[in-house]
């Protein structure tokens, strides 16, 4: 064990001094100007008791998609990967899938093949492997997952490139009394069984998109199936849609980086007293990836064009952020 | 102002009793014995640290029913007395119901006859009083009802038709570290307007059954609109599928009164570890109802027997409890 002791006082270093920062700049992977200033002034203006910008604890929601605001989104959606991974590992039971589209394509190796069908191939990808099990199971098939699997492309843990500015930003706001949701056009299941740990939001402030799920009694014990039907789409309309239907308060404060997270910010926007909406923009090719108005994912052009016309906060990811994943994965 | 005092020391004295009260027991509305006892064991043991039942406080959640659970239910739920209410007041708008069932007979003051037409006829009312507007409309619409409004048979406000006992129960789970939700059959923008005063439960610990929302832009201002659809019913195999739907974790402790809360208890109960279910047996003819498995309105009867086989706490509502209504309200 004396080995270890070197290793625990490195880290015991390196913690207190993240937590010495932490204390002296809660939002320390910022760059200091005018968007992480937007950011301190409306909470502090929000918080101040007496200020008429005061808004109670309990109205503090702050709602942030997942995708590209939280963390990395490309090439392709992370639970399109898990997806992909899925029909991999089923493929031994399902013979017919080496003549079927998209599975063939896919189990070939062509995932561009396999996506060229568009949505109805995707939803086909994603019922073949999000469906037919217990709620149960796949919550661990997915704890599995996340534990093991590597980004094709930085080869990294999928957890390890979640955005650490947005970490100290959920951590702030929380510190501030804000209860902080997802709002995310992914699937709810595949969020909830890691989010706590690495956001630190609990399964019931996490929002998505779902599948129906079935109650039965199997040999008497209570289960949760989960049937290939879409239950609801959170993205575009959606979002506010599920804010109301989930929360019941409308956001004071809410996050996003694509058109998908529209109408979230408008409906955020319109309430009464202070609000707070921000765009997270993609300009950053060399340390994460540059894309907007033409990218097929996470794409953003009218949230951009109403974040400039109505004042909301742009973070331009090169210039505003100081990092951009959690040190140590990058 | 002089003439306040008197008044102002009797409510502080009040107050003093009943903190007091609390303190020394914050269960002081149930009577000792072993319905009591169970509650108090349960918390007692699933707290304590080092206990092999501890349950750390994030996984303390508890659901509770609440037509006959929270609140009382007879002669009709109380959200059917809204609607009855509101098809008066929205009559003049819709000379058709003169002579279109169920409203005709309703406008006549003929209720029964109203409801004789079924599901479809109470179908018909809802969708008639609960859809057509904003949220934000339907929310002050129910403000001003449960603000205003008289049970028929007792004349007192329905928000004082809640139950002491379980408010303290409420209270005393919260303080052990528990979230507590309502998970009804109800609609959960009815209850959502008022649980938070009355409960003490904030609108986003509320689940409840759900009629569509869309999104608009109205005048460049976005609404969600009440579509006359339904969305998802919260009721016997709907309770646990809500259950997972908003919570996205088992319950560790479940409350009801009926056999539309049997498959919540069921999949309560068959968690992992210490669990603990209960059941609201309506015994009380004096001081509230006295009815079970041949009611209409809550009918227990199979939750009934599989609360006596389970080892389930079954509330003899005569027996147990020390007061039925808020003191004050009875």
């Amino acid at each position: 064990m004396k080995s270890l002791a070197p290793i625990i006082l490195t880290v015991i270093a390196a913690l207190t001094l993240a937590l010495n920062a932490w204390a002296a700049d809660p939002l320390s992977s910022w760059n200091d100007g005018k968007t992480k200033q937007s950011i301190v002034d409306f909470v502090t203006k929000i918080t101040k008791a007496g200020s008429p910008d005061f808004i109670p604890p309990a109205e503090r929601i702050a709602t942030f998609d997942n995708d590209g605001t939280l963390w990395a989104e490309q090439p392709l959606y992370f639970q399109l990967f898990f997806a992909l991974d899925r029909v991999k590992v089923l493929a031994p039971q399902h013979p017919e899938w080496k003549v079927k589209e998209p599975f063939a394509s896919l189990l070939k190796g062509d995932v561009k093949g396999a996506l060229s069908g568009g949505e109805p191939a995707i939803a086909q990808i994603v019922m073949a492997t999000h469906a037919g099990m217990t709620t149960a199971e796949f919550e661990q098939i997915v704890k599995d997952w996340i534990a093991t699997a590597r980004h094709p492309v930085t080869k990294r843990a999928y957890t390890e490139m979640v955005y650490q500015p947005m970490l100290e930003l959920l951590a702030y706001l929380r510190a501030n009394g804000f209860k902080t949701y997802i709002v995310s056009g992914g699937g709810i299941e595949f969020m909830r069984p890691w989010t706590e740990m690495i956001y630190g939001i609990p399964p019931e402030q996490v929002i998505g998109s779902s599948i129906k799920n079935q109650f039965e009694l199997r040999d008497g014990k209570p289960v949760l199936v989960r049937l290939p039907e879409i239950n609801f789409i959170d993205d575009k309309e959606g979002k506010p849609v599920g804010i109301q239907q989930y929360i019941g308060r409308r956001p004071v404060a809410a996050f996003g980086n694509s058109d998908g997270d529209l109408q979230m910010l408008q409906w955020t926007a319109s309430g009464n007293g202070a609000r707070f909406c921000l765009v997270v923009h993609h300009t950053d090719a060399d340390r994460e990836w540059a894309y907007d108005r033409k990218s097929h994912i996470g794409n953003l052009d009218k949230a951009l064009d109403e974040a400039k016309t109505k004042g909301w906060t742009v973070v331009d990811m090169k210039q505003d952020w100081m990092r951009v994943f959690p040190l140590g994965s990058q």
